[in-house]
């Protein structure tokens, strides 16, 4: 019996949020697979989606150079935040999430009503007097909900309350907002180009607004929803009247991501766009994703939650779509298989698999996340490999049955 | 391209302990085939062990009889037992754990030292009565470690301490044992072939014996294990000295079967066998196993946990080692996945996969237990049906490289 066995396996994932960065996620697939397939050319191509772990996966293409820099955090506590610089092309790509990510906001302390985007303003400042020619800004995984009023601040803008006083931190304060002075915005905010990098899907009022949406994940309670939705659609009042862009600030693409993150830079002329768009399209890349999805006999994806939130944007949902036009097979594993995991099999993700192997609590899964992993990987492999033999079998039957004897 | 797809699959599971039996386990995954190959041909021989479920999985093959007999259960109160007769053979079918299972035994009662067999005898004098030319013991799940010395008790054997007083139940009594009295014994236990179906490996002293391995699993303290380890050893030598069998009652294949009823059946003469040569061969079955293995593209098989004990006779390694014959694949999917799964990739189980999908307690997993399987065994065959498809797409690639364009 021949077997035909894969010869090209592309490993193309997302992060496991709080568990393993999408780098790491790659290379324990790789190493899963190598255990099966020893000889196989695996090729790793970890997804930037914006959120945490896009900087440290751009970094990985040529010709980068990474800053850090001191911002204020999403609850006031300075924090080191990452960007990359892309000099040849005079691009710089910030990620949010390490200026006022979830993950920076301790659990005791997550009020979406409170916390800041500060930090993302002065990144982008310290960007600008840096000079470039282009902003990138990855959304994704934010900590905040303040509509961008904190990166506002730090960019020069002064938020008054009805007595002319600068209103606090947070989009709670936001009701209280009654005029923007913008005398004093950074000078270099309309020479540069700034582009939202998020899931265009996102938008800051209304019923998939991101108080009713989102603010519940940041730890909002039904009462701070309620008020950080008033707040919210206050605030883009504010901004449209005050900065009349071209976009609409309150149902328009992007206008909720990162906490309403978008509104507030597109109030200052930033263009919001697919995130996958952005960063497996216009950013100078080492490899094209879809010649490597094209050439491989194989595409494996991953998730943290792969559920039925996975076909509307995710990274997986972003490979099968890639995948389809050549029809190359795709496999997607994840951490867990919450409510509607099989719906990923209507946009083309032919099977799932959990790295779940026995009973066992969500801190032992995070923490053995690593080695459950690559467990998984060889796993999935054996048993894709069972099918090349299944296969290879009927075919022999099938074969042998037109053939004389 | 061509998908060279299975068109038979057999479903031969073991049953998962405590959640599901060998028949549900089969039904289970069937109905997760069937989603995904609607058109597929199924067949089910869920495989008997001798352990719970044997008697309802022999109960499907034609022309039994099932009966019920109410027996003293292991702590005493009364149970109801069941047993098949095939009476065209004259054979009767007794699965030891319907009269001293552990899941008879209440958690707050497990206590080896304990528990007894007398159950076993009553069902087998019950059938002796009944009147067939054979009786085959299934063993497996027991929640005894008596040596048999209840089943002897119920058979007519009287045990004496010292005194001459009939000892109490339980293993940890039999250290009390001096003398045995088999004035009484059933008449037909002579006139009557018995065989114990069980795990050979078993054996009844030593390091390696029930005391030590088992005694723990049925809730013996440290020094319950030792004190029990040398009532056992005690007991051997009674009855080696009373009944002079052939059999080597301490270390003899099968001596340490179901807490030690090994040894004290083959003190009357009985056979022990392994299980699946009894069960599987001897007895009149409406499939041949053997033929339905080579027929199939694919063997799913089951077992509550996969583990480094699965190679050491468990039904995976049975059905795999019939499988390796013709090289039929083989997959085996688990409850969950315990230390050193991976060691049955060398008894010849191609792939393994978990119902397992998001962190979750054992109850959770035992309570859903039927849809987990159901929801795995569409995963698994999603993933085999990848590999048919890499299979295919690779086939096609090679072709074309020798095929003039």
């Amino acid at each position: 019996m021949t077997m035909y066995l894969p010869e090209r396996v592309l490993v193309s994932p997302s992060g496991f949020k709080e568990s393993l960065s999408a780098v790491d996620v790659a290379d324990s697939i790789a190493a899963g697979v190598r255990r099966v397939l020893p000889g196989v050319r695996v090729d790793l191509y970890p997804v930037p989606d914006g959120g945490e772990g896009t900087v440290e996966i751009l970094a990985q293409r040529p010709g980068t150079v990474t800053h850090t820099t001191k911002v204020t955090g999403p609850v006031g506590r300075k924090v080191t935040a990452t960007w990359l610089e892309f000099p040849d092309e005079s691009v710089a790509v910030l990620e949010m999430a390490s200026a006022a990510g979830l993950s920076l906001v301790p659990r005791d302390l997550r009020d979406p009503t409170a916390t800041t985007t500060r930090g993302v303003g002065e990144l982008i400042a310290t960007i600008l007097d840096h000079g470039v020619d282009r902003i990138v800004v990855g959304c994704g995984d934010s900590g905040t909900s303040d509509g961008g009023a904190g990166a506002l601040t730090a960019l020069g803008a002064r938020i008054l309350d009805d007595e002319g006083n600068e209103i606090r931190a947070g989009g709670g304060e936001l009701a209280r907002a009654v005029r923007i002075d913008t005398a004093n915005l950074h000078p270099r905010l309309g020479e540069v180009e700034i582009t939202l990098a998020c899931n265009i899907h996102n938008v800051l009022t209304g019923s998939t607004g991101v108080a009713q949406v989102f603010g519940p994940q940041k730890g909002a309670t039904k009462k701070q929803v309620k008020q950080l939705g008033k707040a919210l659609n206050r605030w883009a009042d504010l901004l449209t009247e005050t900065f009349s862009p071209d976009a609409d600030l309150h149902l328009g693409a992007g206008s909720g991501a990162s906490g309403g993150l978008g509104a507030g830079i597109m109030a200052l002329g930033a263009t919001a766009r697919d995130r996958f768009d952005v960063l497996l399209g216009d950013l100078p890349s080492a490899a094209d994703l879809d010649d490597l999805v094209a050439g491989a006999d194989l595409v494996i994806t991953a998730e943290g939650a792969i559920d039925f939130q996975t076909p509307r944007g995710k990274v997986p949902a972003e490979i099968a779509r890639r995948a389809q036009a050549t029809g190359v097979p795709v496999l997607a594993l994840a951490g867990s298989l919450g409510k509607g995991a099989p719906q990923v099999h209507e946009v083309g993700i032919g099977a799932i698999a959990s790295i779940m192997t026995v009973p066992m609590a969500l801190e032992d899964a995070v923490r053995d996340g690593r080695q459950l992993l690559i467990d998984a990987a060889e796993r999935a492999l054996r048993l894709l490999m069972l099918g090349c033999a299944v296969s290879g079998r009927r075919e022999e039957t099938v074969r042998s049955q037109f053939t004389p004897a």
